[in-house]
């Protein structure tokens, strides 16, 4: 039995599970796995490291998977050639996410990889649509790391009725179970993408003890700010906020934003050391609400098949709850 | 054909679908036509007023159909004997909102009334259930007038999985149609508590031109804030905001709110103009991301009819999805 959509017919993939291009964690090994598991991978080429997007997509040709990769539109445009080395490889399709995704479009679409963007708003989703789109990820604002305010459940139905149905909506952001699946599904999404879910698996690239933060993580223990962005020294145009589990150096400067940009310096360098150290009460573990519904770290494959069995259950069943 | 869930059983109702007591708004006409329809209404008690009060629940008890009250919990806690005044009319319902349930709880049990109680975290959600909760009502960030951060799509699954079954889930937030209703059966809801679509129908008590603003908004045209709350001179308690629909008031203060507080009595002279010349510049639109959902402006009878038949018809043909 398989969960048969739009999507899964656009990229020939068995069940509709998309990887997040999590920058860096979403790397050949977590990619691969979530393909050869009949989802679809997507390197996370994230901010673009000419030096790693090439190792990566090295050794993910080895493994012959097909798999996407993802970028941060913002941050392409500083540097456009990676877009080219991406294409070089056949990619099944390149996600872009976070800007205007206009320039990029074209040698996309030429190359014959899907193009796929992830957007947070109405506008953004019919400017996406109108550059060539294939297909549309709709973020919602309980997604791990960064994104808007909209929320999953009105974004997705809003963005099917106005997009219509050429083009698959993928929902995004809140989903790590059968039931996030089986729900985006009755919302008129044609699959899901997860990121928060595959962190916390045996082959997401980041520490033990950060996975093991979002495996006990409630959902209420995560939040949507700007101190990360400002310690980290990356701070991203409007409207965009990243969301990562509260730690002590976020309950410390939420609410005092500007008075950490004038400690910038010394919190950056604090940040880095930490991160270095793997100490996560100052360095970031990015995740999303969906942290409060991950309790274990399979690996991907198990996942996915999860995932796409406990939906495929609720939906051969969900009849039953009509009476005549 | 019909929707069975354990809250269309423990309510004695047809169909999974709750108004949301809408302070004033869900007046006895509203009320009245959502239990006519098969739903459960709830009267909008809000912030109490004893005249309004005693009025609406005769009317209701005019039209002989079972009905529920809900309150904003700690304003209601400033004048405790209004839930008296509640428990005379026989609700089938006390939906209690924003505060601690506790005090309230044991004379709501005692009078046979089912106690609902509508949560935005975890932590209350336990809270409700400890004190006596029949009925969780899980309300996402999403959601029109007050809450809290969290969203539907993960609000509901993990209140379902740390409750567990003998407490109803109901999903609210960003909830308007069918594809809403049958998501959240999905995501483990028992049902749906919806106030923006009630807003936008022909006997919510707000005027016409209100309704017609939320026709026309799509969901990026709301935000959540304090800016009403501190013109109105009735600033909520900790963690809870207002979402509201964005016009001129809220374009012009969102993100100057300490500047807003300076100048709270000219403003709240201005608003209370505002709000008796139907200036909806200036006076509030309350209502959430689902307004992106709301096309037309029908009965409350059409909506739980639509809701409801759209739903059952999604949660028949689920398993079409399916290719073996
Ligand atoms: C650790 C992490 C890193 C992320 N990095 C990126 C990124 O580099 N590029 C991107 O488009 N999205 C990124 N995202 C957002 C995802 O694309 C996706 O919208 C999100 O993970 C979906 O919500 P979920 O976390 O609830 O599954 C990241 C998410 C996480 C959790
Ligand atoms: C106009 C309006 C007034 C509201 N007033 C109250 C209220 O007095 N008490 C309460 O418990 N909830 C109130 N709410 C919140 C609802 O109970 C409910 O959580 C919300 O409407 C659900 O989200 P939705 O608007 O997307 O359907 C109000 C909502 C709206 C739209």
């Amino acid at each position: 039995m398989s969960i048969q959509t739009a999507l899964t017919q656009r990229l020939g993939i068995r069940n509709p599970v998309l990887l997040a291009p999590m920058d860096v964690v979403a790397d050949a090994r977590l990619t691969s796995a979530v393909s050869a598991a009949g989802g679809l991978g997507i390197l996370g080429g994230g901010y673009g490291d000419a030096e790693w997007l090439t190792r990566e997509i090295a050794r993910l040709k080895e493994t012959q998977v097909r798999f996407g990769i993802g970028f941060i539109t913002w941050s392409l445009a500083k540097q456009p050639h990676l877009l080219d080395l991406a294409l070089e490889s056949a990619p099944a399709a390149i996600m872009l996410s976070f800007g205007d995704a206009a320039p990029f479009a074209e040698p996309v679409k030429r190359s014959g990889a899907a193009l796929i963007c992830q957007v947070q708003t109405l506008d953004m989703a019919r400017k996406a649509v109108s550059v060539g789109a294939d297909i549309l990820v709709a973020q919602g604002t309980e997604a791990g790391g960064h994104g808007a305010s909209r929320a999953t459940l009105t974004l997705v139905p809003e963005l099917v009725d106005a997009i219509g149905p050429d083009v698959p909506v993928v929902a995004a952001g809140g989903i790590a179970d059968g039931r996030g699946l089986a729900a985006a599904l009755m919302l008129g999404a044609s699959g899901v993408l997860m990121g928060t879910r595959f962190y916390a698996t045996k082959e997401a690239a980041v520490a033990a003890e950060a996975k093991a933060r979002v495996q006990r993580a409630t959902g209420d223990e995560t939040a949507r700010g700007l101190v990360f962005d400002i310690v980290r020294k990356r701070v991203w145009p409007v409207p965009f906020t990243g969301r990562c589990l509260r730690n002590a150096l976020v309950e410390r400067w939420t609410g005092r934003e500007l008075e950490l940009v004038r400690h910038a310096d010394e919190e950056h360098a604090k940040f880095l050391a930490a991160r270095e150290a793997g100490d996560f009460d100052i360095a970031a573990v990015i995740a999303g609400e969906a942290a409060g519904l991950v309790r274990d770290i399979p690996s991907a494959r198990e996942v996915v098949e999860r995932v796409s069995r406990d939906a495929e259950a609720l939906l051969d069943g969900a009849s039953q709850r009509l009476r005549a």
